[in-house]
């Protein structure tokens, strides 16, 4: 059912029948690392470039993903998939030999949201028995493409956050389970001028604030009504942020609010900064931390929002803002 | 309804409530010319940059379709798009003012069966009033990104398309009208290993035959029962490879097949070799001269096939392969 100007319920909500989380060594040594199915130590993955590495990141994802929603490949009708890479190299080439008809999705670090939407209408649809939805991210493929080569030792802004080495996979599908999306909200493009390409998350905050206070007019709901309101990787400046926009709109979300990219790190103890990000950084803690707490009932609803900055580094040089966009999903317990 | 492995056929096939096409000065001058909504003579249109130009463009596409729809902005739901450029920038620069819910996507030059493919479900499935779909291309940004700076005056082989400076724009809703999207069929990423990027028809032929054979598969039916079977950018080049592959399959599409890199300029006046390709080279065909034909019942019923070369610069320079992806989409006559 529509609701509102971006949200829908779906009337029969699908069921997350499996999931699956990869990580790399620092991940896993964070607060979370006993939650990942796997925490790989090798930063290649066994591969011969940092993008071939962030493939097999992926591939290993989507099996993991298949094989604990007792499913094989051939069972899953598409897959939504992206990642932070120009032209999606680490889902074409990590995803190719699956044989699934694929949609490839950028949505930046929202691109978990937005593949689950998507997913989620092609099961509520119709469409689709069983849809896989993923994406990765990867330290040194993102630092590569967005900012400096590592070899140079850049040194990296308070603002900064680290970009996570993983990623998470859900299958979605119609056979009862213990968690199911039963809503989005999907964002538009918010453009508040910010340019620090070292402050991703006062970027996006404006993006999230839009969503959230979107999905709580949608749903005639509040902040109380859920267990967490979970951001995918504002960090520590753009939570504050976040929490100061929502408050100007009269919503109070300072009690409920989670953000994986505080998650994550320990920040005093990782020298992570204001945190964590990446596709890979909201997919991995929802596909570890948070649909564990799902299934086992002791969260019973979670507004999930992943974040993305819209940066280019061809725009940003040309003296251009990077817009910040963030889609909702509403994850809630079944039993 | 499912059909076979990657089809769908609608069970209410959403209506094509308004198109255009908006192209740049070349395009114009080709042999399709007179059929465009918007001929640009200014390839920077108005902007500061190659980028900025191509967000422009994507901008007048937008409002021409949403406009030739007999809607304005907030009646539409969702938007669908991409370009080719990193961080699908021509994207969210071109549509952040029209404050509409946006799914970003990447499937290089294939973007918009994506688009029409994810906008159809969105509607059919009961979760949009208004979807619109589109997706741009710009010869100088793309060259700039894929190719070499066009100051360095590089030499084009003969096996090289053109990057059609241009796009198109549907909107998909209920409202009975003279066209509409009856079934989909959905890509997979087919890998041949081929690595010449002067050469993106061989590149993507086989994902095409791929996607083709897969669809008479799973809708039962043979070439014959389509007036047109139409690929996106496979250009001469690309072509002859697609009829060889399907003759190997059992297929003669021979005296139906059209390409929109074959069609949208004069070969030989031109200068413009293979052929034309860019998201917006189908696009721009599309939103003329196919939906045009269509809505008069010249074409009762078209399968309509872009066709995207994944070509990363950077995977390529690692030694890297091009894979193809290519999305068919049911495009039939209705009264």
């Amino acid at each position: 059912m529509i609701l509102g100007k971006a949200s829908i319920r779906f009337d029969e909500a699908p069921y997350i029948l499996g999931y699956a989380s990869v990580v790399g060594k620092k991940e896993g040594e964070g607060p979370l690392g006993k939650l990942f199915d796997s925490v790989v130590e090798d930063p290649m993955f066994n591969g011969t470039s940092w993008e071939d590495a962030e493939s097999k990141l992926q591939a290993q994802i989507a099996h993991y993903a298949i094989r604990k929603a007792g499913l094989n490949a051939g069972d899953i009708r598409y897959i939504y998939a992206g990642d932070l890479l120009g032209q999606l190299i680490a889902t074409s080439f990590g995803l190719k030999d699956l044989n699934i008809p694929l949609f490839g999705l950028y949505g930046a670090c929202s691109t978990m949201g937005e593949s689950l939407s998507l997913g989620a209408m092609s099961v509520a649809g119709g469409f689709s028995e069983h849809t896989l939805c993923l994406t990765s991210s990867h330290f040194a493929s993102a630092e590569k493409t967005f900012r400096f080569p590592l070899d140079y030792g850049t040194q990296r802004k308070f603002s900064a956050t680290w970009t996570v080495t993983g990623g998470g996979g859900v299958v979605l599908g119609k056979t009862r389970s213990k968690a199911r999306v039963t809503g989005i909200t999907t964002g538009k493009i918010v453009d508040y001028g910010l340019k620090d390409k070292e402050n991703m998350g006062a970027c996006m905050a404006p993006a999230a604030a839009d969503t959230i206070a979107q999905h709580f007019m949608d749903y005639s709901s509040k902040p109380e009504d859920y267990d967490k309101i979970i951001t995918g990787d504002l960090g520590y400046i753009g939570q504050t942020i976040l929490i100061d926009l929502l408050e100007e709109k009269g919503y109070d979300i300072k009690s409920n609010h989670m953000d994986c990219g505080i998650e994550i790190f320990d920040k005093d103890k990782q020298d992570t900064h204001a945190g964590a990000s990446g596709c890979g950084c909201s997919a991995s803690v929802l596909c570890s931390y948070i649909l564990g707490e799902i299934t086992k009932g002791a969260w019973k609803k979670v507004l999930f929002v992943p974040t993305g900055a819209l940066f280019s580094p061809v725009t940003s040089n040309e003296g251009n803002s990077i817009p910040g966009i963030a889609h909702g999903v509403i994850i809630e317990h079944a039993s």
